[in-house]
């Protein structure tokens, strides 16, 4: 295996899915947390973080957006680092991974064909009332992976969902996790005093801040996203091994389902990220990770330093880290013999073609 | 093979499908056409047509639609036979084939995971303004087709589209086909004067009928509906051999893409019956096939006069013949190694527990 990938547990498991079959969803959600000013850098202003799961996924099929003028960009101190989409773009192309989009609940939806689970965005978690019908969500998404699974020898599922870092906080603390300042971000000033006022207001809006841990449905229904549920279900739901393609916010997913489905086991389960969420000072995805249960996690380095493109070299500093479920597609490509060097330059080329 | 399929055309493709893997859709969508009264039997009133195709899936995927009190049935003359759903539902069980819904434009949406590649449901040909984004309709049919080919080594594609011969009537006819009185029907008494008439009146207030024939997308924009655009162009993008599962609307289906794509084969192309719509003699499925192309047809013969059920009798007498696939289905199954008599049983028994 790839030097580039750094393991915490098994990697045997990664071995047995070496040149098998693989299918990448995208599950794309919107919620009006994303509108709190500064609590999430996926996007040119709170208004366009509507745009950005759909522009990713345009992005990932047609080559550009087709919802927004503009390419989805990270703006942090007027530098702009592009996407994570580019990423899984340059990383699922070279190995003919076949891409399809989830929708869970975006305000935009794509101008591609996408699976339907969920047509409403999420809400503002500061209100207590996030997403309406989170049982609806989980079961649908169980359907989908049971059928996906058919179609595949391995799942690996991908999330955009600005501001989803807060609404996994949510959950997890909802669920009875220690999780305060643990979560990832994509902004190097990580804003854990936002995100957490913002999950206690949410928690004492719905009137559950004294009666945790939440039943996971009701956790996500206050203070999470529809991005959870739906990747849980189609996991549940799926007969092939899964890759939760995703940081910090894939642990949510992970408690969500140790919950919602009893006797859930994880040994066909793992989660695959950047190096970017891994090394994160400002977050630890192993420390919330050990007190759900023992998963597996990857961490892929592209490299980026070795980069001339400035915009991708931001991400060694902390910007951006991970979306798009970046750091698995990279795992899956590697997983059909591609090497790391090689994405990162097909990376730097569409970065040239598309900005 | 087996002697229950008919076949029109070479059966050494058939031999090559045989044991193959494949993935089942199901197109839905609806038009305002079906509200006219007497044009379809398929939905208890003009209303409730809107309703059929979502019922349709809905009970292929939870064994009873979420959509509707009741199970869609045709019902003539007081009498009622079951959804052809359920022979669709029976064949891909026993075969293990999964299946995936596509909404082309439906106006009810069905309560399970779906694929969008168009909203809005079809308006009445009368109007001359049947479908206004074709175009869309087809181009996204083709990313679909193209990803999904990846996961399978066949792609079988039903529909279900109420007064979905008219509208495969007015496109054959816009396209400059001989197809009056040739399209089939989902009751006893084709009304093949009401559908002329339909059709006529719509290429008048299209301001088109002396303009034949026209550009596919026109013939479609004027007096087609969004399942033949979406199904095109899912056959379109395919890299693997397709089945057309319908009856004399799959025709309408060819007849678009030798037009819209410059040079198409039907080589990887074929149609899959029942043998209730080949030996329908109020239409002629071969007479209208021929003028396109020589496409392979196949006819399934379920064997349903040998049924004690007397809804499914019904469809010996040219009741409901065809739909959400059916024919297509049992092929399907019966290339599994499934047997004819075994679908027959299956679907005798889904018809006890669910009626």
């Amino acid at each position: 295996m790839d030097k580039s990938i750094k393991s915490f547990g098994s990697r045997d498991k990664l071995q047995k899915l070496q040149n098998k079959d693989s299918l990448f969803l995208c599950v794309i959600a919107t919620t009006l947390t994303s509108r709190i000013p500064g609590i999430t850098g996926a996007g040119a202003s709170p208004e366009l973080t509507d745009y950005t799961p759909a522009a990713d996924v345009e992005l990932i099929l047609h080559g550009k957006p087709q919802c927004l003028p503009e390419i989805p960009q990270t703006v942090v101190g007027g530098e702009a680092a592009p996407t994570p989409a580019v990423i899984t773009k340059a990383a699922l192309e070279m190995a003919g991974i076949p891409f399809l989009v989830v929708d869970a609940g975006s305000a935009i939806k794509p101008s591609i064909p996408y699976v339907n689970i969920n047509h409403n965005r999420g809400g503002n978690i500061e209100t207590g009332a996030a997403v309406l019908n989170p049982m609806e969500i989980f079961n649908k998404g169980k359907m989908l992976g049971k059928t996906l699974s058919k179609l595949t020898d391995h799942l690996i599922i991908g999330e955009s969902t600005p501001a989803g870092t807060t609404t996994a906080l949510g959950v997890l603390e909802a669920l009875g996790y220690d999780a305060w300042g643990k979560v990832s971000g994509s902004t190097p000033e990580n804003p854990h005093t936002l995100k957490r006022q913002t999950v206690e207001n949410g928690l004492k809006a719905a009137g559950l801040a004294n009666d945790l841990p939440l039943d996971p449905f009701q956790a996500v229904g206050a203070v999470g996203d529809p991005m959870i549920p739906a990747v849980a279900g189609i996991t549940a739901g799926s007969t092939v091994p899964v890759t939760l393609a995703g940081g910090t916010q894939m642990t949510a997913v992970c408690a969500f389902l140790k919950e919602a489905v009893e006797g859930f086991s994880f040994e066909d389960v793992s989660i695959a990220t950047t190096i970017f969420v891994a090394t994160d000072e400002t977050a630890d995805i192993n420390y919330i990770a050990q007190q759900i249960a023992p998963i597996n996690i990857y961490a892929v380095d592209p490299g980026f330093e070795k980069s001339e493109n400035l915009g991708l070299q931001k991400y060694t500093q902390g910007v951006v880290k991970e979306g798009a479920g970046a750091g698995g597609a990279m795992l899956a490509a590697q997983l059909q013999g591609i090497s790391i060097d090689d994405i990162r330059a097909k990376t730097e080329d569409l970065c040239r073609e598309i900005f």
